[in-house]
């Protein structure tokens, strides 16, 4: 089943609700990787920049991420231009999300309108020799025209699927790979991950030029075990508040039968074999860092709250489109209330992979 | 006074009152001007197309209308390439209009986004080789890198100016110039007109490359009097409707005086003029056609409808934005009658004016 048009994206706006509002694990990843986007920008100039250099950010989402990742890369280009006393490059941003994303919302905190100087934080930050484009559409589709970039971006965005996999039939009441699921489902999940993130390189190295580079941030998995509660646990416990739904009469139980999640969190060693099977690339840094949920928070409470609305931002325009507006807010309540019960007994840990890629010559 | 930055634009979504709905006229005027794109862009390619043509329509609101010259520009290309048997470039199309203009109901309906095949006629009409992007900006600001368009299209935009104009203090219960206006109003308008028009060729002349086309369609006024009823009257009918508003107690006649429509309807030896003296385009083509609103339909009554919606359409926000939400139903209910009077005696009549720029080398 292909995703519906209008079903994986960020809840818009910026309301209480809101991506723009619950997206500060999303911050703390990107922020992790500035070093390694610093890293690979100035190796990108170490010769020297073109006339425009060409940027995109793949996902780019609503809110206030939106530009971090891109403004961390001008910045960057720049210094390094001051240090090497040579001119700054003009830039080309291209922002990219799926055709429902809230590009409005991106558009009016760019900058004034009827003045090209900056006067605020954002027009300072980008400035006037950066022009901003939307671009509309699945990455797993082409987006840009052949050999227009220079550097690409894109995080926390390839762990999520072109569409859900086929043949989980047999997954039940889980709603993504879980202890509990039965044979072939981890599979189903793996082969889909492969065809789309082998889709992924082979559609931009059409559009990155010669010795372009692209960094990836996205989550993957610690355990060799697709399965293991580090990667599962969360979509396990949403699972679960749904079983609660039902309990209450809100779905019937062959509702959720038929929703998964359409997610996956690779192994290094996944993420390296795929690279290297389809060839337009060549790895010169790929990092992982364990994330701990547990410690980013000395309130379990407070915790457990900011996480379930995290997970509802992220997760309530599928929800919605499969299982109707009705019982939202009932069900991120049962939600906090598992994340409160696990996170009394265990940790909840999962991997953030980096990675640093060079468009090879043909 | 700088013009607020949600004020100047069309009425968005697709509604009733949505300039989606209501812009038909724009739609003819479009369509005529068909034949000089098509001439333009085959003239263009008298050579050869680059491997990515890169075209922008600035003003390009939201609605149906937002793809037509974009499309019709990329089928002559396309025709013009078969005709002469050789590869049809890739398309990159940058579609611009102001930061508030909804982005996001265009990009909805531009293609299906987890497939690249077109399923429908827009995504027929582009292709798999076309690549659309949104600018949100200002055209009286920079919006592309240096020398990276090859083709540049506005319809009924650069008629209205970056900034309603300074010195209309004396313009009293007028909203525009108008036969009753004091002298120095069409000047302050005129000067306004031509320091924008100006800007707007300057920094277009950095973004297309030498040799590069533009065409522009926009409303002109055919007398040399710019008080003259034909490019007025629609606004002085806008200027009674507000004033029998201000009667019924809605609004104060100092509400009317503080209010005036940031645009301007140029002559076209203004327009050659002003071309001339910025310097950076040869015209290759200057036509002008005069719209006879009366004869676009035959039932009067129906007629006035259709207008008074498209004026609402067009100028609803910058009217809710100093007068406030309150009595828009019966402002424009009072203007459709104001134009049967006016339309059951004299004909209105506009002037279009349509050039094809050649952008000199330097």
């Amino acid at each position: 089943m292909a995703l519906e048009k209008n079903v994986l994206r960020m809840n818009a706006g910026d309301g209480e609700s809101s991506y723009a509002k619950n997206s500060r694990f999303q911050k703390a990843s990107l922020l992790r990787s500035s070093k390694l986007l610093e890293d690979s920008t100035n190796e990108y100039g170490i010769n020297a920049f073109p006339q425009c250099f060409s940027l995109a950010d793949l996902g780019c989402s609503s809110g206030p991420n939106s530009l971090l990742a891109v403004t961390t890369i001008i910045a960057n280009v720049r210094a390094l231009c001051r240090e090497k006393d040579i001119p700054a490059p003009e830039f080309q941003v291209f922002l990219n999300d799926l055709p429902d994303n809230d590009f409005n919302t991106i558009f009016k905190t760019l900058k004034p309108s009827y003045s090209s100087s900056p006067v605020n934080g954002k027009g300072d930050a980008l400035g006037d020799d950066c022009f901003v484009a939307g671009v509309p559409g699945s990455f797993y589709t082409r987006l840009f025209p052949s050999r227009s970039l220079h550097f690409v971006h894109s995080s926390n965005s390839v762990h999520w699927l072109s569409q859900v996999p086929v043949n989980l039939e047999k997954n039940g009441e889980n709603i993504f790979i879980a202890k509990a699921s039965p044979p072939g489902i981890c599979e189903a999940y793996s082969d889909q991950y492969t065809r789309d993130f082998s889709t992924f390189l082979r559609l931009r190295s059409h559009e990155i030029t010669t010795n372009g580079r692209m960094v990836l941030t996205f989550q993957g998995r610690s355990s060799a075990d697709p399965s293991d509660s580090s990667c599962c646990i969360l979509y396990e416990m949403l699972a679960k508040s749904l079983q609660d739904m039902s309990k209450q009469g809100f779905i019937s139980a062959a509702d959720i039968c038929s929703f998964n999640i359409p997610f996956y969190s690779p192994t290094t060693d996944e993420v390296k074999a795929i690279i290297e099977t389809e060839g337009s690339f060549h790895i010169e840094e790929l990092q992982s860092y364990k994330n701990d949920i547990e410690i980013q928070a000395t309130n379990r409470d407070t915790l457990c709250r900011i996480m379930a609305k995290q997970i509802r931002a992220i997760n309530e325009p599928m929800l919605i489109a499969h299982f109707g507006n009705t019982f939202m807010d009932e069900l991120f309540e049962q939600y906090a209330k598992e994340l409160n019960e696990h996170l009394s007994k265990e940790r909840i840990e999962h991997l953030d992979i980096v990675i640093s890629l060079t468009r090879k010559s043909d």
